[in-house]
């Protein structure tokens, strides 16, 4: 517990874990303030995620290499699928789908192009492994394909039905979490050394003993699941108030709001000269919502949801995925960056936030 | 002739040669039986692709390397365009573009990926010439950009008449022959050195006499068209009877029956470690496809088909074409291969196969 | 002067400015005789592109490196802005949007295309440095997929209106001369030494005296505006007479008068083996449109245009832009050249060129 208050007093992100009680009051006492409970439960969201990725990299560096990679490849993106879940009892799939194309977007061009760019204001010409970094980047390439081929083939055709998009999505899923196994098992297991330099490898900080650890993932995992309850119901109505459409809170707002705690840590990376850990953090988890997420996603909407999802995105999000992933690749090709390359990416990103900021909404 | 017949024992995938007489007897005996008639055709083709293909490299060793090579270039993937021209002639225009793209999509994808993949279960991590892998992966690029073009401008636009295409599509037959004949001259004369390890060279078999060889061409070649004659004529029925659609069947079946002789090379180098071998299998087949199987198709078409055919696809088609090529650019950029990345492109294969199987047949 | 003489006589493209009075006079004596005008403006443009390049670069010179380049990053395709500032101002948008796209394919598929050929039919494979020409590839790429963003987000998604699409236009618009100006400090401030081998180093050429350099540019430019003024009115009417489509004629025509200049600065380039001044001039040409050339545009359209342009393509367009700056990206990944690869790039171009002139006109 004690250890619990150093890591609070000594990370600064911590100190926004005093909105989670402030929301649960405001949440009781003011149950129709929206935009108020939406900036709250924002603010409440993102210290609690930071809490999350400790306590699993703290499980897993207790529990050796192989469960403890195979727990952070797995819970790594926890904050997004607990706030999805949520969505998706609530029957929002725009939601969920915009913050599962969000994520990718957003880890993709944001947390690799504001890497590239603290990175490069503080190293001139920044080097990192361009062997790893290019089979990441292949790997998420060819796993965003796979999820985006209902997307692509059936917008292309007009004679689709329904029912073909949901079979196919299912079988789609099925794959994906297949592939995902394969891949768990090839970056930890056969070709760990591929991925070395990518673990989240946070040297100065000491991991919390287990007890502490497993009874923060379990507490924290609850109060984020409460606190996506309030921000999924307020967000709509909080969105119209700001002028903000659905396309925005969901590819933009949640999708930054999730990854916090991963972008502080890619950050931290990039002005540390690890250019490897920053793009290794932002390649694997834009490649894990791609493989894991979004087909768990699917499944579990056959149990949780009002009526199944299906994989289908809008064609504006196909094709932003599918820039978002080929800049990725690209951009990681060379091996080397400068801070002109961070803007670029990050300009490429502002557009996309510009474009879902203006776009009409529907209807 | 003893020598025919020494390779047929040595060969298992000729023993099927077995089914050729048999799906005779058949096609005389039962027309009707449209269900059994396609899978003995299938069956058929298999060996005398097989055959065909020992014999185009018994012509082209004895003829020395220019000649030789253009023979193998030009007969390379003489089946393909049998079965394609036997297609054609029925004015089956659909199953003709369908094993089009369905040829360059499997040998990008599934060629390519199940060489990496066989490859990979045996040796740690596989090395390749990137150079000349590069070189090849640009010029599939390349060439199926050219091939697509009336597809992508013209479904964009709205304003397209048939006339049009059509035009275009002759414009573009001659512009990618005579582009394939100077990539022949490229990379048989002028830079031959590039391409030098990717050379189909099955050290280990003897060539077959001039004669023998010239013979088994001929008459393997009135074999392939008469079976697939009787192919052609059943696969649509037998197609409704196995629940698969006419896509599924063009895209899938034909491609892999097709392409079963070099896939047998493609493989059997993976796993000896000469990975540049396969790729240059893969990626040479479908550049032929693209830059002289269609547009041969699409300049015979004004003669013996019904109408003229244009080079118009589906956009399905189109879409999975280009990711096809993009995959294998990408796959091929780093001169590197390990299991997984033969299991993703597999994946990408796969999730193709399932959405052309589930896809709803139109009207 | 005498220098300006002995550059005439030296360089045959600017015999060509005899053209010049003889348009005037044409224009005055037969203001009706559109497709003598036409042409007459065309041979008119192509030597003041080519005086107008070497005023700049004498200025550049003289002025030191950090003025010099901008004002070389800035005037750099004066002609192409004069060209479509006087379409803007005459209201034919159409012509303007396809002006920017064709100088963009133009640039890196006939330019690159041609200096490849050229090149390498000359060296037997040519190398050039691959780190600045991936770094290039990337920028333009990035570059014209911010640019590109309105056409792939609202074509895709029906429920756009123009009044979107316009906000949408100008937001980018300053993004993008904002990423222009940072691009700028980048290449020639902070990281001037990864740009250095594509510097404009005409080492040949003597710089003209300050004077004549600052006369021949703004004279040259009044001319070329002037110029332009004819090409513009009397390109419709000609452009019906000979057949061709105002999509061709602002894609091709338009793009090759406007960069005559530098691809006989990029040609020259490639025949002498210096490959990284050949892609330096021609990608960065081509980033430099979509950075520069078209915001700047849009934004002038709010002052000078009878209406407000947008930066919204037709399908076709973004398709083709695309197709170049990939195809741009992939060949200069490998930083090596052979003729081929030259003849593939310029079929990619013709192919283009060939579905621009036979596609119907609209409407």
């Amino acid at each position: 517990m004690k250890l619990l208050f150093i890591e609070i007093r000594h990370n600064p992100l911590l100190w926004l874990l005093v909105f989670v009680p402030v929301m649960f009051a405001a949440a009781k006492l003011k149950p129709e303030a929206h935009t108020l409970l939406f900036m709250l439960s924002v603010l409440a969201i993102v210290p609690l995620a930071t809490l999350l990725s400790h306590a699993t990299e703290s499980v897993a560096a207790k529990t050796g290499d192989a469960v403890g990679g195979l727990l952070n490849a797995t819970l790594g993106n926890l904050t997004e699928l607990v706030i999805a879940l949520t969505a998706l009892r609530a029957g929002q799939y725009m939601l969920v789908k915009a913050s599962i194309a969000g994520a990718i977007v957003t880890n993709t061009l944001f947390m690799l192009g504001a890497s590239f760019l603290l990175g490069g204001l503080k190293h001139h010409v920044q080097e990192y492994n361009r062997v790893s970094g290019r089979m990441q980047a292949s790997l998420l390439f060819l796993a965003t394909i796979a999820m985006l081929i209902p997307s692509a083939v059936s917008q292309a055709d007009s004679a689709t039905v329904a029912a073909f998009t949901r079979k196919l999505s299912v079988g789609l899923a099925v794959l994906l979490i297949v592939a995902y196994g394969l891949g768990t098992l090839f970056s930890l297991k056969t070709h760990r050394e591929l991925f070395a330099s990518a673990e989240h490898g946070e040297a100065g900080e000491t991991p919390w003993p287990m007890g502490l650890a497993l009874a923060t993932l379990a507490a924290v995992t609850v109060l984020v699941a409460l606190v996506s309850e309030v921000f999924v119901e307020s967000v709509q109505k909080a969105a119209e108030a700001f002028g903000m459409t659905p396309a925005f809170v969901g590819f933009i707002v949640v999708a930054l709001v999730g990854g916090a705690a991963e972008m502080a840590s890619a950050f931290s990376g990039a002005r540390k000269n690890r250019l490897d850990l920053s793009v290794g953090i932002a390649l694997g988890s834009a490649s894990q919502i791609a493989l894991f997420v979004a087909p768990v996603l699917v499944l579990v909407s056959y149990f949780i949801g009002p009526t199944p999802m299906d994989l289908q995105f809008w064609p504006g999000a196909v094709v932003m995925i599918l820039i978002a992933t080929l800049t990725a690749t690209l951009v990681t090709n060379s091996g080397r960056s400068a801070w002109f390359v961070g803007v670029l990416v990050l300009m490429v990103y502002l557009t996309f936030a510009m474009t879902l900021y203006l776009l009409p909404p529907k209807g």
